[in-house]
């Protein structure tokens, strides 16, 4: 059985390093990588890192299309062929920081859109774990986690929901079993300000009201709440990590997914999932964790049932 | 008869819209373009748009090479395949100005410079002149631009170099018929300031000692000196005009060619650039004239025998 991750708005992320950023200037570029990311391509990483079997579902155009299929040698991908070209990232990096630019992706025609969904909808007898993840390309409908989400009803596989703005508040109205923004995300969403645990706690059990079956909300270093029908539980490491929080959030979600895929019970699920978004904190780039720092990490993880 | 442009650092220009420029933040990309370009490129097009007849020349490969190739539909383009992918070069716009960041190119194997040179070595019969413009990639010789001006030697073919630092340094010693550095890449050439007309002149002149058999330095709106075996001149406008300078540099040097093929008097030639140059400033992109503003803007150049 596999996690399938549909990763609708995969990307070639581009990183520059550059002496110094300077606005209006010209610059001499020192070292050009690249690397095929998106958020569920992410997750597949995370997920078959820890052993689980995964495939991706995502849409692919033009030359960067191209990149995507050859750049994507590391998980099982399915793509839906679209006539705009993928997407591309560029992350300019400095010794002062990272400033990223994201294109938008797309357009997707409604056809397009209609193949993927077929082909995501056809793989599910196949699956453990469902997960969609991520931003929209232009074209795709904003209810489009929320109709994948309502394919999969009644087939017993779970769903988990990583997204966040309109697409993921249609997902919760289709009631999947999992959602998982961030603070800030979920705070965009509810139009309040999330501070606290409490705040955290509050914002979970909105989502929950909203249709989710259970929502976890993470405050990076602070750890994680999670709000489920058998109970609310809070996790945290003693102390945050040092390191680079990009991809913690979708170490999390991979996680999350493995567990769910597992049946694991809600308490142990959060606390393997803390301890791979904090090794993930330990990587240089996102889309890896190491399962020796995971296993280092897992016994200092505190649960606490609320 | 043609115009060979060579351009063997050629590359996707990406622009990139964004709300506002802000170091260290997430940016949403609001509108992304995308055009062939390079200095021997946008020489070419404004060439053609002069009337002549332009073929250019340069390296392409990978998935960005494959974008040259469909990208450059408006000249004729003689390509030499490189392992290595063609670089893109990202300019983000925000309402305060462009940022450029210009990707390095290469790198090129010593036989994939040697193909393309062999390439320009073969069309040099057909050519009314040649045009060397721009970077080099990594991996190229610094003396590229040298070697393909000791190729044309004795063929009555005119070269115009249009290149700065080390391979202008390189292709002045071996005599190409002009060249046309701006005053800061002259300065940076020649290690001083350039500042009043009279530093232009001199620095012309010791361009001419070092190998050129004319130099002309240009100083944006304040016009452009020129010194010859037959006499030094100076031209410019009564005023500079409003614009847009990105590609003005390029039209100079494509009307320089236009008017080294037809065997031009100097004073003609520097005239007729001077004006192609300032009808470029009102083009929003580079690689454009009107030749109805030019032959407007022509009246108006003040050519001055020094």
């Amino acid at each position: 059985m596999t996690i399938l991750c549909v990763c609708p708005n995969a990307a070639v992320d581009v990183t520059y390093e550059v002496d110094r950023l300077a606005p209006g200037a010209s610059h001499r570029v020192l070292a050009v990588r690249s690397r095929v990311g998106g958020k569920g391509v992410n997750v597949a990483r995370v997920a078959r890192n820890l052993g689980a079997a995964v495939a991706t579902y995502g849409f692919c155009g033009g030359v960067t299309g191209t990149e995507l299929r050859a750049g994507l040698d590391d998980v099982d991908a399915y793509w839906t062929a679209t006539a705009a070209p993928s997407r591309c990232t560029v992350t300019v990096v400095d010794p002062s920081g990272a400033t990223v630019f994201n294109e938008p992706g797309g357009p997707v025609t409604a056809a397009e859109w209609t193949a993927l969904r077929d082909t995501v909808r056809t793989a599910i007898p196949t699956a453990a774990a469902l997960v969609l993840a991520g931003s929209l390309p232009t074209g795709c409908p904003a209810d489009a986690y929320a109709q994948l989400v309502a394919d999969t009803r009644g087939s017993g596989v779970p769903v988990l929901v990583d997204a966040s703005g309109e697409p993921l508040r249609h997902a919760l109205a289709a009631r999947p079993d999992l959602v998982k923004p961030n603070a800030d995300e979920a705070a965009q969403l509810l139009g309040r300000q999330i501070v606290t645990a409490d705040d955290a706690v509050a914002a979970a059990v909105a989502m929950c009201r909203a249709g989710a079956g259970a929502a976890l909300v993470s405050r990076g270093g602070a750890g994680c709440v999670l709000v489920t029908a058998d109970g609310a539980w809070s996790a945290a490491l003693p102390a945050p990590l040092p390191g680079n929080p990009t991809g913690a959030g979708d170490a999390l979600a991979a996680a999350l997914a493995v567990g769910l895929a597992a049946g694991d019970p809600w308490p142990e699920l959060l606390g393997a999932a803390t301890a791979v978004a904090a090794a993930a904190v330990r990587e240089p780039i996102a889309g890896r964790v190491d399962p020796a720092a995971v296993a280092e990490l897992r016994p200092s993880v505190q649960v606490t049932e609320l």
